[in-house]
């Protein structure tokens, strides 16, 4: 333990955090101001509404939640599930595994519809399951999985759910910000995400959006929710109406998060999308000439999370480290059952820059001769 | 919604968060690392044997949560209490109700034994309400009562629990940092708190420590912990041995934290209870002279946050709305039963000092004239 040290500078090309601006780290150090301040509530306005433009919603129930995305995760289960309810999940990797897990902890009646990691879900085979369940109260997938770099298209899903009258949950930790999410246009009653990835801003909060139906089925729960911290009904009195205490909200974060969103609009929905996809794109035609193929199904590879397969003869570990102590860059190792087999390279927000691109495609060429 | 802006710097001398020192919020705006950098890891356990020195413990299980003070709360709760389990709680204010509502969503018994708001608990009750009480899992009470200033005497109720051979659980959330807690020579098994009240740092973490008597009863559970993103088995995996991936956890306010575990060592933890204590009496000292009363009994006013009744006449929301717009400081007014009867003083971390406390003087003198 060195006293006194602080941490070098990274570049973050992993699976998140990603970088972050300055300016939204000089905002984060402003002395915090109370959670009662005027200066706070003006924030958490302007946080509520520029959200809305990123998710393409008109959700009142914006905000963002305190807590990583894991825990917009769990509060959506936590606030839509009630014990006996059938949920279906589409699994299609590490973070479809994650739901199950967490629905079954709340209760939930699980029915589980896998696709093979690195291929988005098979929409028949959720029509199919649908079509069986009984009390069917929620489809919920991941738009797009940190863990294989895959894109899921949402409208096919969204349309089932419609069809059954489930509502439609969906995970845009690793997409919000970085392509479009539309949740209005597509129909997507719940979707929560994350502040490191897309958004350019440090972890800790969980930007969440919920759609009048949705809040409608919680609100005729006839089960309390057991968690406290993350019942909608008491963070919606917190963040609008007569700001009524709840807990005492990340400040610094928040005021970092509000810089995050302002700069997102300064710079444009599509011209940040754009960005997202040329950035990638620069990078997948790195490493193809260097001979590493993509792991995701082509037609359905994320912009913002490339997943490769370790070129033959590389040590995972070994190359990863060298990027890391003596370029320090840091890209991903595979998940769960990818582990050792893939690497992640996050092309997101601040990070999604060509500079960095051209850094890692050198120092991967050196670390790999 | 002006654009751009951020907000004014606060003197900080509500009930929390309080005052950052500028060498924390400059090491929280360090561009963030990975939540697999060592250089985290090398953070995350400068913290944990940091955080035991200030919880005078040697729980292994010490560590600093995602999400604030009631984050905490209901994590205690999630991994200690089963349904159908007996559950004790002494309730003195806002923040001892707040238990019983938690323990009751995750399905406890709960067995109340309240004291008068201003006042701290008596031992007696406790001890005969736990005599009577069938399968007794957990006594739990609150320290440093936030909305009333009232500091709990601890190890009577620590012996009323070992006796009936329950776990004790404590609320440091207004204590940790600015009066002693001493976890292992009470015999607490559960403790947590905030890092934006007596700690120096911003709100978004909770501080907490278990026992392994405590881990063992929550590992002998018969049913699964509801809250995923708080099972303490997943976050001990995470902190501990092999680091394994639970949630991405928020860099950028731990590396602040470590900075301002360093700080409170390097002043000393004596010290640093001192400072509290004289600068509560200094403050104490001025709003008598002004004709304001204690609202806490004496003998168990607590150093950190001063509670007194509204002088006569005094307009509470008016005064405190001049002290924040003329004079940058900002003062907590009465919670639940006590809105609009009490202000709460806080004089907690970075906040405590003798020019603070000497400016509110002379600032409320203002208001009241």
């Amino acid at each position: 333990m060195s006293a006194q040290r602080l941490p070098d500078p990274r570049i973050l090309l992993g699976p998140g955090p990603s970088c972050v601006p300055p300016r939204v780290l000089e905002a984060m150090a402003r002395a915090p101001v109370g959670y009662l301040d005027p200066e706070l509530f003006e924030a958490l306005e302007e946080i509520q509404v520029r959200l809305r433009t990123v998710f393409g919603t008109a959700n009142p129930f914006t905000l963002a939640l305190t807590g990583t995305g894991m825990a917009g995760m769990e509060s959506c289960f936590a606030n839509l599930v009630e014990p006996g309810d059938t949920v279906l999940i589409g699994v299609h990797g590490f973070f479809g595994e994650r739901m199950v897990e967490i629905a079954g902890r709340y209760g939930a009646q699980v029915v589980r519809v896998d696709a093979p990691w690195g291929t988005p879900l098979n929409p028949a085979q959720i029509e199919e399951a649908a079509a069986r369940a009984d009390r069917l109260r929620l489809i919920a997938c991941v738009h797009a999985e940190t863990s294989t770099g895959v894109r899921q298209p949402l409208e096919p899903i969204a349309e089932i759910a419609r069809r059954h009258n489930a509502l439609f949950l969906v995970d845009a930790v690793t997409s919000l910000g970085g392509l479009p999410v539309e949740i209005d246009r597509i129909g997507i009653d719940a979707c929560y995400s994350a502040t490191q990835k897309c958004m350019g801003c440090p972890p800790g909060l969980a930007p969440l959006t919920v759609s009048e139906r949705a809040l409608e089925r919680a609100a005729a729960r006839t089960s309390r929710v057991v968690s406290w911290y993350y019942d909608w009904k008491l963070l919606a009195n917190y963040w609008g109406g007569d700001h009524m205490y709840h807990h005492t909200v990340p400040v610094s974060l928040l005021i970092a998060f509000r810089e995050s969103l302002r700069m997102i609009q300064e710079e444009g929905l599509e011209a940040r999308y754009a960005r997202h996809q040329n950035v990638s794109r620069l990078l997948m035609e790195g490493v193809a000439q260097m001979g590493m193929q993509p792991f995701a199904q082509e037609g359905y590879r994320l912009p913002t999370l490339n997943a490769l397969h370790l070129p033959a003869g590389a040590e995972d570990v070994t190359v990863r480290r060298r990027l890391l102590t003596e370029y320090g860059i840091e890209i991903g190792g595979g998940l769960g059952a990818l582990k050792g087999k893939v690497w992640r390279i996050g092309t997101m927000g601040e990070s999604a820059s060509i500079r960095n691109v051209s850094l890692l495609l050198a120092a991967l060429k050196a670390a790999l001769a």
